[in-house]
């Protein structure tokens, strides 16, 4: 039994992003664990460690109390029924594989993220864009969507789903999930948003929104460890999502008998306080933007999508460092690398045309610290 | 935003299984971490911290080296390529969604775990169960397959693929894989190997066995924090499983781009160092779970499934239990309330009739408190 692996690089694995620096990945921002989380961890972190108590389904485990969760989030977003997934991707798949018959037609936003294609594509379903309104702001436009279901009718296309990217990742755009919502339910359709980037980060009431389905992610916007997700249903839905086996009775097929049987959802749990608490704040971490924003600009930076800004991710055109990185001999690197000295990561590598971060959740001082520092990379590379 | 939430019962959850008690659950036994994983976790617990040097692919990721830890599993498990996913039964409905045709059937074994029939339906697939020699061995006759294959084939049914469990979770049965592989592969049809109670405890070499896929378990079986597993492929199907998506390239679709985004593949990692080295030493695992057996079978409990045992994992069924629970005011709690006090624990509770239970990886004298203490138990009470 010589496998001939070296197994010593699999030793003493370290990451020093969030210990070290000051981490400004939009992705990342909103999936740090707060300190109860981290303490539960030691708690549960043995495999099927939240399984010892089950009689036989995951969402209805009471120790610990994974059940009464699922009903604190359903009120949380104003839904009647709840599941954990392994993330916002599976919820969405799980929603078109059950709702949509092979070769449906999915309504989406031209924002959307590159999973909600895969899972289209995965699902045997066919898709047709909702366009923004391109550069600068990539706006979506609610009537956009009336006009895109009336046109795949007037073809005679089956359509099986009207998805809405809430917030997108690319430009942090809020998009009026009310109005859209409002248009699928007129036209009869199922309406899916896509909270990855909402649900955790800000408040989200799924009735007001007139949604039928809501996924989220708990390691982009919910403070958990990943791969986690929640799908929030409207009860009309339930029963067809949530069909359970002929064979197995209590066992519901979409989530393969249980899906997060581990610290995913533990974390999901024991941060669920912190972010009942910090969407409370939203407005505040809405104002760290706009100032970040605001300051950035006065160096150069462009601001992309719609102004001014609802969602604490931006990208920016930055042409100015593009104009740096021309002089600089480390090039495109500059930037990264100056801000690593500055204990600032979480920005691409190489990227001088446009970049994306975050200051969710960063204290006003640190805030004010990620602007001097780039403000002083800037002038004093000019 | 008064979401009438008590959020407090979230605060401070606590375990205390695996600190305080010896725990004989089968599907946790195999999923304790070691050291190692437990000190890398305090690095990787925020959300998609897995991520920070990510190219587009979870599976090409050099830092934290996912990449790498790929190759060292595929040859671990001498095959050709290897995914992380969410776990075996997640595995599983992967190969099913990907091989088989809508209303193909799939051939399994009898003992077949819950989960392979739920990747069934979900899969919109038929099946036809290979029935086991029933009691007491529940030993499944590789001629059977052939049999069932030939029965399938002469009434123009569609055979999609060819199902084993490697080793059963109800009687701990380690079936004849090698013999059903070469049976699956004369058929000409996809051989798929349920190893979530074999790979990460004992040698598994996917070539000798003839298989096509091994589905295998990390929280379950390779000492991984849940939930995770892997998904391990013959050259001859990786392209028809990795299938990549045609509007984003390189996203592979039933991996929905990504799978296991956090904590578990980490732990899959840091833990395989322990897992290459504790598969060395199967045999003893085997001889413990044999000095097991024969103590207990003094006492009158009764081993199910094949003897003598090649696997941890053992039903007994204890018509001596039984006995004492008639007379107990305690009833059939009375064994888990009695092992309780001898800090014992994952036996079900107010089971008398037949239990499972495994020691592995307990220390000899572990081993030996066990056997002493269910022998004590049972001859006080009568």
């Amino acid at each position: 039994m010589n496998f001939n692996i070296n197994i010593d690089k699999y030793r003493n694995l370290k990451r020093s992003m969030e210990r070290e620096m000051i981490n400004l990945n939009p992705i990342q921002r909103a999936g740090v664990l707060p300190i109860e989380s981290k303490k539960a961890i030691y708690e549960f972190w043995d495999g099927y460690s939240v399984c010892d108590y089950c009689s036989g389904r995951l969402d209805k485990i009471e120790t610990p109390p994974i059940h009464e969760f699922l009903e604190d989030l359903s009120k949380f977003l104003n839904m009647d029924v709840s599941r954990p997934t392994h993330g916002a991707r599976e919820s969405k798949f799980i929603v078109m594989n059950s709702v949509c018959k092979e070769g449906d037609y999915v309504v989406l936003d031209s924002n959307a993220h590159y999973t909600s294609y895969v899972a289209i594509e995965r699902a045997k379903l066919n898709y047709q864009e909702v366009e923004s309104e391109g550069y600068p702001t990539f706006r979506i436009d609610p009537e956009k969507y009336k006009e895109t279901i009336d046109n795949l009718e007037d073809s005679g296309k089956n359509i099986g789903l009207i998805l809405l990217t809430h917030v997108d990742g690319n430009y942090g755009n809020l998009a009026d999930a009310e109005k859209i919502g409002k248009i699928a339910r007129e036209k009869g359709y199922p309406f899916l948003l896509n909270c990855a980037y909402s649900v955790g980060r800000m408040p989200v009431d799924g009735k007001k929104l007139n949604a039928d389905f809501i996924a989220a992610s708990g390691h982009k916007s919910m403070a958990a460890s990943g791969p986690a997700g929640i799908l929030s249903i409207n009860d009309e839905f339930a029963d067809g999502i949530l069909k359970t086996s002929k064979k197995f009775l209590v066992k519901e097929l979409e989530m393969l008998g249980c899906t997060s049987r581990g610290l995913p959802i533990l974390t999901l749990m024991t941060s669920f306080p912190h972010v009942v608490e910090r969407v409370k704040k939203w407005d505040e971490e809405v104002k760290k933007t706009r100032y970040l924003v605001k300051e950035l600009e006065e160096i150069g930076f462009i601001q992309l999508g719609v102004a001014p800004k609802e969602h604490d991710l931006v990208r920016f055109e930055t042409p100015i460092l593009d104009e740096i990185a021309q002089k600089d001999k480390r090039r495109g690197y500059f930037f990264y690398d100056e801000l690593k000295k500055r204990k600032i990561g979480g920005i691409k590598r190489g990227t001088t045309k446009e970049l994306k971060m975050s200051v969710y959740g960063l204290s006003w001082e640190q805030v004010e610290y990620v602007v001097d520092s780039i403000k002083e990379i800037v002038k004093s590379s000019l």
